[in-house]
């Protein structure tokens, strides 16, 4: 094991590359060197196994699809009513679709999960956190709303960005800010 | 091509049972067969190519995960309000669960959609015309709410089998059918 940090993110953003174009079978330490544009044997030297490189993904996509905290911070000197909850939730949808690759290779490693046990511990820890730090977060800076807003909300915009970032005709994109605004109105 | 039904449909649903345990990449002809214990080279007979076995794999799929009509009927007995409307939600998660690779499947078909421009035209033929039927039965039959109801309980719910049906420890069982009322109450 070689520990580049820079070099070992490399790798796993090429993994993120790999498998949301090839999907999870397409994963192999070969691909990802090829997709890197490293030496053949590059990926094999960072990683004990494809395990522990599907682990590393599954961390690594959940940093890339954080917001920007600049982008953040801007958004938080609104008031805290319905208009900035519409506003982070129509973030989230443009954060996705801009990184379609990270977020597409979630729902692989998500289906891979179904095969693989530790991977589907290590996802469950990361996501399982993730929420509740989105629930916690919710509620500590006063946006309006309860527990169930935030889990519905989240569950809401997961088939959102399901259907947008693989069928995307099937909800026209000039009517995801209505539909958006109608969730968190209800919600 | 040749035409016996039932072998067609037969194959189709061991397509599916490959597609949810191998993933896409994994569902061949030859493993078609072997699923579906037929003789090496049934399933080229059926199918002219690995996108036409797609193709009907994303039709039979909405098929198998249709509403038993003798159990819809029995639910539809019951009043058009809330309460029924959430019935018919839990129906759905109940379903779902039960045909895991059904879904499991539909999830693997949107990924390959991604990158196969013809399934991704199929797909979005179907699902946009079943929700299309789902807001307009919805609103025939006189359950409560608008096309926004429909459409948000079809968002939060396909959030919420994505993931039941891929992570289940995210969101502990026993707390999903209350989770379910309280989308339908606010929706």
């Amino acid at each position: 094991m070689v520990s580049n940090p820079a070099r070992r993110t490399a790798l796993v953003d090429a993994a993120i590359e790999v498998l949301a174009r090839e999907g999870a079978r397409g994963l192999t330490f070969r691909a990802v060197d090829v997709e890197a544009r490293v030496p053949a044997g590059t990926a094999s030297n960072y990683f004990a196994n494809r395990d522990d490189l599907l682990r590393h993904v599954g961390e690594h996509i959940h940093v890339r699809l954080q917001p920007d905290p600049e982008r953040l911070a801007a958004l938080l000197r609104a008031d805290r009513d319905k208009a900035l909850v519409l506003a982070l939730m129509k973030d989230i949808l443009a954060r996705l679709s801009h990184d379609r690759a990270g977020y597409l290779a979630l729902l692989e490693l998500r289906l891979e999960a179904t095969r693989r046990p530790g991977l589907r511990a290590d996802l469950t820890g990361t996501i399982a956190r993730n929420l509740e730090d989105n629930v916690r977060y919710h509620l500590d800076i006063g946006l309006p709303g309860d527990r169930t807003t935030v889990v519905g909300l989240y569950l809401a915009m997961t088939g959102l960005v399901v259907e947008h970032l693989t069928l995307p005709d099937v909800l026209p994109a000039d009517t995801l800010d209505d539909l958006i605004a109608a969730l968190v109105d209800r919600l």
